[in-house]
């Protein structure tokens, strides 16, 4: 079968998948979970022929890191599952209800998006993850997952059509794209794909964005700030600095650029220079900087990057205007925190900086869907259209107005003999 | 100035509008509508002089009707600014909280967009409206206007860059951009624009989309359906049908295709014909209804076309299920609704129909932002991602998370030494 037709079997699916109820789509989810327990040594002996073959093939290591799919990470993946059946169905939820007139009554109800396209890199987790984000919100889905997991995917995605098969879902909601080739036909096919949603480097991403017409989900760079102001509790601005930057460098989240007031860094950096140090983090610093402590000289392409690796750069500013505008023009709108005691500074930081994500005494790090109990995600968008910020649920769903009358013509109130109501009921 | 100094304004404009309180916004609003009664003979000159150059240039004629801004014009557009003004504030609204742990809280709010690039046609009106909701939302605004209402958007552009300086409102939230070269530049400018909304025909929406990364909110086509179902009162259908299709034939919730159950046909059909007739609507039918009532034959291409115009093309189906499958696949997901009796015929309907807006035994013609209540429309969008049907000051928000911490860190919880409690306060 060709991807087009893939496609519009997709969309048709996605039309049966609006009304196929809570409770079926929970208990594909258990289903879903007996199988993989079932299935588990099939599972991991392809898994072990995708490592071996990409070990060979020396791809790079957090790369093949990220591709094991062993018992502990079927348990993670069947745990996920267990909480997403019990989060509330986001589809048919009445937003508001508006009478217009007598008998003529206006609901805005959630519904599906229709069909996503998504596009992963190695973890097979995030297959089964996605497509049931996707099934619980009863949109269909087209999945490409990275060439270095191709058995692991091909076995999850027979389990997931098998399971579906049982489980009365409609046939068609999900397959399984497997060539480059197939993603680039599949950025062109805006008439059956409602969301594309790219989860790889920044590079693809961009890649993503320059080369559809479909609406893309995501985000690009993850240039996380934190600005410690001259009333933070130093300790604390350290405590937060190291957890924001190593408690998992590989990750959006992850603290890039520290900016430091400079009434308080020449007592500050020597502070979090030692723990800095003890965690083996490099630090790049400004002019000033250099001048306080020990550090590799930064140049303005330092506020631009995304190490995503033990490496920090530093720069004191003058005030909290400063740390505002370094952030607005540097940032990439993900996760930046202030560190201080003045609630009326730390309110003017969160408003005017412009991110999905902006913290008061808190570690970057805490910007995840599970974290904000969401359940689960997608992933983080930095877009400001539609969904900002981690992707739960609620970003797979679209909603349609739905209008109840009796036979009501517009003329009549264009010629003024009746008038709206407009009496909000919900 | 050329344009991306013009966007970089915007941006920094768009910073320093998160934090203009409602009642400065509101005064704004106030304001301009004094100005625009004060200003009038000089706007109505402006637009007298459009009107002559366009005539003698002579474009098409519903252009220049549209063109026209004179007293009952001027009036109009005050009186929607006097609502706008009373509506509420649709920036800071806090949409959820959750308590993640002790001294620990999330909280989601309501924040503007940013900088919103808006390409209307003729009606200066627009220019006003459109400005204004995005000023009330607290955006930045880059207006390209047509060149056909060249002297009356300047006046009006000068008149609120005036106001907004007498009111306090950030220098630079507005700018007019008047070359064709300007919005093939703009549309380039994805680090200053976060979102285009096009108003026009179908093609230059397309043309749109297909030339930018900035996401694009509009509609493209409006094909709009009526389905009269076997289980119709036929004298309601015959009033829904007529209100639908000539109500007003030039815009995006006219009605263009009807279709009509083969059970109800026979009768159906000669009592639509006679008031259309009255109507002047030409009738153009499949095979089954040229069986029944003389019509112009109808081929595929009738079933993709927005007449816009006073025909109607009509098509007789064995089913509902029939009906459902023709509207997703030729309809726009713009406005569609169904004419019947049974209240489970209708609730199918409208589960299964991908549109916008789904309506029961009402005309299409409702699909309005004035008529749902919303106060005033930036367009209808039959986009599925972020707003969609008519968009109101909601679509112009996005949301940004705020989380208020105490010096919390992830490895707390990552180690197991704290749990998260996701306790929903609001």
């Amino acid at each position: 079968m060709n991807l087009i037709d893939c496609a519009r079997n997709a969309k048709k699916a996605s039309i049966q998948l609006t009304k196929v109820e809570t409770e079926r789509k929970n208990n594909y989810l258990t289903e879903l979970c007996n199988a993989l327990k079932q299935n588990h040594s099939t599972i991991i002996n392809a898994n072990v022929q995708d490592i071996a073959r990409s070990e060979k093939e020396k791809i790079p290591l957090p790369l093949l890191k990220r591709l094991k799919f062993d018992e502990t990470k079927i348990a993670e993946t069947i745990s996920g599952l267990e909480s997403l059946a019990k989060l509330p169905d986001p589809v048919g939820k009445i937003q508001y209800a508006i009478e217009l007139d007598e008998d003529l009554t206006l609901y805005r109800v959630s519904c599906p998006i229709g069909v996503i396209g998504i596009i992963f890199e190695s973890r097979p987790d995030a297959l089964i993850q996605i497509s049931s984000l996707c099934l619980k919100s009863s949109n269909a889905v087209l999945l490409k997952g990275g060439s270095e997991a191709r058995e692991t995917n091909r076995i999850l995605t027979d389990i997931i059509i098998n399971v579906s098969e049982k489980c009365n879902i409609p046939h068609g909601w999900i397959h399984l794209l497997e060539t480059r080739q197939d993603v680039t036909e599949m950025l062109q096919l805006d008439d059956y794909i409602d969301l594309i949603i790219p989860r790889g480097s920044n590079e693809f991403v961009q890649f993503i964005m320059n080369n559809t017409r479909i609406p893309v989900l995501g985000h690009a760079d993850g240039i996380c700030h934190l600005f410690v102001d001259e009333e933070a509790d130093l300790n604390m601005a350290v405590a937060l600095a190291v957890d924001s930057k190593t408690q998992y460098v590989a990750v959006c989240n992850a603290l890039e650029t520290l900016l430091v007031h400079k009434n308080i860094a020449e007592t500050f950096l020597p502070m979090l220079k030692k723990k800095m140090d003890e965690k083996k983090v490099q630090l790049i610093g400004c002019e000033q900087t250099q001048k306080i402590i020990p550090v590799t000289p930064a140049t303005e392409r330092d506020w631009r990057t995304e190490y995503l690796d033990y490496k920090l750069s530093i720069k004191i500013v003058d005030s909290l205007q400063e740390a505002i505008d370094h952030i607005n023009e540097f940032g990439s709108g993900h996760t930046d925190a202030i560190v201080t005691n003045n609630r009326n500074t730390a309110t003017r930081f969160m408003e005017m900086v412009d991110s999905a994500n902006v913290f008061w005494n808190a570690s970057t790090r805490f910007s995840d869907g599970y974290r904000y109990g969401l359940g689960a995600e997608v992933g983080i968008s930095t877009n400001k259209i539609h969904a900002r910020g981690p992707v739960g649920l609620e970003g797979l769903v679209s909603y349609k107005y739905k209008l109840y009358g009796n036979g009501h013509t517009v003329e009549e109130y264009a010629s003024g003999k009746r008038k709206f109501t407009h009496r909000r009921i919900q």
